[in-house]
């Protein structure tokens, strides 16, 4: 009877109810109720954001799939259409033009007729973002229908056009982010801050490229890499949970979408495990690292002339500016002409998908052996088993249709990006990159027919591995990164190849890191937007640079103490937007800021009676309403460029905790 | 003959040497010279400091390696040594034991009589110093002897002690790079900055994890995360080209004696690429992270509590401070008499060495099943083909010697942490969450005898997989990283679980971040370390928080124009060791600072003929020789916390570049 009348008051004194005093265990069952409540208080609190990111992954990956499964069925349709309509040429032609033709006028129309900002990759204009400047309505709502159906558009027309949706990707995410951010102050009524809001746009971003590639870790850092100069750690793990919930999502509808037997890398390769590369092709794969480096310069170069030269050219810049869908009409059909299977298109593999051309790129038997004896027949559709079919000609042989490929891809990749639409221009980046590699790859096959013996067996070398190298190097020297070697690893599921490259990516960024602008600063050039420019002098002699050494000492300066005519005289004597306030004119100590819209304001208000005896000085003036800002930030003039550089872009760009 | 006279000139104007002028083509070659010179000078500048980073991973790799092969002979030599006793339980008693507690006393002896500073892993050390703290004499070359001597012994006992060799090794790495860089400094002659410094030294962190596991990328991020919590894109490259120089050596070297092939990774996997995991296993594998997150907790709570017990306990803090070799000795004789293999240490696969016991857990045959039918012999030496017989005894099965090797080696590795000399615990804990996640794996492939149906074929669950998550998992939440994930493909050489491991080890974080600090953090607090401290409300709430909310606004500041008499007052009324120097009192605008001694030695010197009359002010004191200190930084009080934060941490660690 005592052990009741405990159990009726409980431990915490409360009267229990007669459903718990007759259930079995009544107290452990209190106690995994107050545990759950606890943990219920925990995760859900309104102030937590962790199912903000799982929200914005899931949203994503929705988009990401729904928009390949979209595309998918378009380019089916298009594919039936060139094989249903005969054999006339003229028909076939027409048949494959008129699609991409349409599909890019009205990507470009369509897009352009909502917002101009939805054009082009985004990467660029984010970038500019995280660093501070603001772009207005760039991060609108709205922009968000233009980007999801000229995208689409875009990426329908397959490889005709060999356009990508990383970039477009991300600013998707990031749009997305930016709306469930307004959408959940509201709820909680509460402000966002500034560097609430960088941070899960960092998120976002990681989100972005992990729901295109399936890949959370290179997502992480490719978005850190291009997007940030600096980060904080803290930042990191919203990065990885969001990406890690985007990718899982995208490759779980593959899965229930019975595409998929499980969740795997989207570009599965085969590559031998045992002895995947011999010692000597280290060489290799760096030399490629170099070759990759120099062609990515050739190609930023021409990229940001032929962009400079079709903005100032008379006849190109009058067309963009009052029809930009005739220009996407226009480029399209020479872009589609191009490629037309039966002409040129033939010694080009045009008749592959992006993903085919990067499967095929990726496979593990040498096609030059292959080849030497017998040659593979060109079938009338291309052989999802051998796709590699398609990059044989017997006169051209697989260098000829390689190196063709490479050459026509390159001013047709540069002509496209002209085109004033939503795309992506990492993946084209990144499939010419393995083209490359896959040429060196080929010609070492062929150089070395006898392969690497290792343990008395005898094995081939491996020209996918090239490819793999090539499209990590390749892709990293254009966007100036090293996470594109761990993309090109979670792509393809396999990480043999980790150190030649690693060593190829490395190699490649030190030729393009010194001689070109990325791609993204490179555009952000092109397009005159603001940013906050880096250090140049990167060597250990710029360390003892201090403020001192350039700060700029012939400031005009006002002292509160100042006659009311000295201000005016120093107002009207110099135009700058803003004057240095001291205290008084001996002591030169900084108080804030004024004006000078204000102070000619304030000055202009200012009753016309005062007589010459009756002095006036400019703090009667501030006193009077005339507005001064606070000083932030004061440095010492011993305060080093580095230390500058980074206060200046803590406060531009609101920092993380932790 | 006109060709000739303008060959003679040359296109510089200068005459041609007669070799110049007979040998072919002598522009060209002219030019390739200039090419080649300009190459030279463009890339061995005194001030570029690429070659430094080569130097720094080469030599690392070196002693890593060498490193390596000495403790594999005198592995060798004692196992030889315990197989050619005979078959006395004494001797081989004796055998087993006196080994390590022979090399255990003299590790501890030895490094603790060069240097205090060698003992333990020295993360935690060099965490508190990458945030700003000095610590004299932490990164001194002597120290390098100490505890490379040091840690060679406590590796040369083997699975006995079970310690590993991450730690010392980035410990080890720093220091060369702080030498290295004090030699430059000598040899170009130029004063190395403080954040020039602090940038070598994270990209050496990168170095010492890489040249340990041969996986440059895990030891960037791993490195990244552990050290700073803040850090720049621009140092990043730094360390990926010295840990990539570092793991290629390091690899290389194996290849050159002929232990390996090529280059591979270190505990190379033969995963099923096919159908590695089926959906539903994600389920087990997060379950697995939550697992090894709550395990973590309890570890670090047991850890951090047993440490605090040996420093406080009247016998044993007694013993560490009189004799450390004996209380070494003492530990040692407890671990190995456990791990004695025909006593207790048969049930917990004592003879494999740590690559062994990790090479066995990540085996992707499925114990359970194979023992099913028929019990494998205990062989008398482990057998290379069939590592895995060493885990597997007939009455308590699988699961009892994983779950006892799980207990023992829980107390065991707290109890080894306690020895002062020099040692790594990453590796152990590494372990330790294989067999975790082995555990559970084999659990599964037991209840889901059936395995995975698709595509028509069976496969079985894979507990290999499991036990890499687990690895990950378990690593991860000690270390609150998330790059122990990366660390885990690049180890195995297989990506395919990239999901899910990368699952369970956010899952083990969320648990462990958020109950227990750190295993550095935790030994930075039991060790009294200065550290700064991080901001623990993480929520959107803590983001408006801005300086005026708590900065102390009752300060005792000094005015310029105060009168001498009021200072001595205000310097004997407070007791502070530094006062803000104002301009006036009644501005109150911050000029200086004055230390507190230097102001009352000035007090000290005045001649005491000032007469009450004749009134002298503090600032004819601060003319008279009383040094102030600049205003480095000056915040409003609407920075916000997260900035100050930054600011604080940016001027205390010095900033890095771009």
């Amino acid at each position: 009877m005592e052990e009741l009348v405990g159990l009726r008051e409980g431990s915490s004194g409360k009267p229990v109810t007669l459903q718990e005093l007759w259930g079995p265990c009544p107290r452990i069952r209190r106690g995994i109720r107050g545990g759950l409540e606890w943990l219920k208080e925990r995760l859900f609190r309104a102030r937590e954001d962790w199912y903000f990111l799982v929200a914005l992954g899931v949203l994503m990956a929705l988009i990401s799939y729904a928009m390949n499964f979209a595309i998918g069925r378009v380019v089916r349709a298009h594919k039936w259409l060139y094989r249903e309509v005969g054999d006339g040429h003229l028909l076939r032609y027409l048949s494959w033009t008129v699609y991409p033709v349409a599909l890019l006028s009205f990507s470009s129309g369509f897009s352009q007729s909502i917002t101009p900002f939805s054009g082009g990759s985004g990467l660029p204009e984010l970038k500019t973002m995280l660093s501070g400047v603001v772009l207005e309505n760039y991060l609108d709502i709205k922009n968000f229908g233009a980007k999801v159906v000229g995208l689409s558009c875009t990426l329908a027309t397959g490889s005709t056009i060999f356009l990508g949706k990383v970039g477009p990707f991300v600013h998707l995410s990031v749009m997305i982010s930016a709306y469930l951010g307004r959408v959940r102050a509201k709820a909680v009524g509460d402000t966002e801050s500034k560097a609430k809001e960088v941070e899960m746009l960092s998120a976002a971003a990681a989100v972005g490229v992990a729901t295109v590639f399936a890949a959370p870790f290179s997502g992480v850092l490719f978005s850190i890499e291009v997007m940030s100069s600096h980060f904080s750690v803290w930042n990191y793990w919203r990065g990885f949970f969001a990406a890690t919930c985007g990718a899982f999502m995208f490759r779980l509808l593959a899965v229930f979408n019975s595409e998929q037997e499980t969740i795997t890398s989207i570009y599965k390769t085969r590559f031998r495990v045992d002895v995947p590369f011999d010692l000597p092709e280290i060489f290799f794969f760096v030399a490629l690292g170099f070759i990759c480096g120099i062609l990515s310069c050739v190609y930023l170069f021409c990229q940001r002339n032929f962009l400079r030269f079709i903005k100032t050219n008379r006849y190109t810049s009058k067309l963009l500016a009052t029809s930009k869908p005739s220009y996407a009409a226009l480029v399209a059909l020479v872009l589609a002409s191009v490629t037309y299977p039966p002409g040129v298109g033939r010694f080009m593999a045009s008749r592959l998908s992006m993903a085919e051309h990067l499967h095929s790129l990726f496979d593990n038997n040498s096609w030059a052996l292959m080849t030497r004896n017998a040659s593979p027949p060109w079938p009338a559709e291309p052989d999802p088993q051998n796709l590699w079919f398609e990059w044989y000609h017997p006169r051209f042989t697989i260098f000829g249709t390689l190196a063709f490929f490479l050459i026509m891809k390159f001013w047709m990749l540069i002509l496209a990006t002209t085109i004033p639409m939503p795309a992506g221009y990492f993946m084209p980046i990144f499939i010419i990159g393995a083209a490359i590699g896959r040429l060196l790859g080929e010609a070492l096959s062929v150089a070395f027919p006898e392969g690497i013996v290792a343990g008395g067996e005898v094995y081939p070398i491996m020209p996918g591995g090239y490819a793999l190298a090539g499209a990590a190097a390749f892709s990293g020297a254009v966007t100036h990164t090293i996470s594109t070697a761990l993309l090109a690893f979670e792509l393809t599921g396999q990480i043999v190849h980790a150190l030649p490259v690693l060593m190829a990516v490395l190699a490649a960024n030190v030729i393009s890191q010194n001689l070109q602008p990325s791609f993204y600063d490179g555009t952000i050039m092109a397009k005159k937007l603001p940013y906050l420019p880096w250090i140049r002098g990167r060597q250990i002699g710029s360390y003892p640079v201090t403020v001192e050494h350039f700060m700029n000492s012939n400031l005009t300066t006002l002292a509160k103490d100042m006659p009311l005519e000295e201000v005016v005289k120093v107002v009207t004597s110099t135009d700058v937007s803003q004057y240095p306030l001291v205290e008084t004119r001996e002591s030169q100590t900084l108080v804030g800021i004024v004006e000078r819209t204000h102070l000619v304001q304030a000055l202009q208000t200012q009753p016309a009676s005062w007589a010459p005896g009756q002095e006036r000085f400019l703090q009667d003036i501030l006193a009077g309403g005339c507005p001064t800002q606070p000083v932030t930030l004061q440095l010492s003039p011993d305060t080093s460029l580095y230390q500058l550089k980074k206060a200046i872009s803590t406060l531009i760009n609101p920092p993380a905790p932790k």
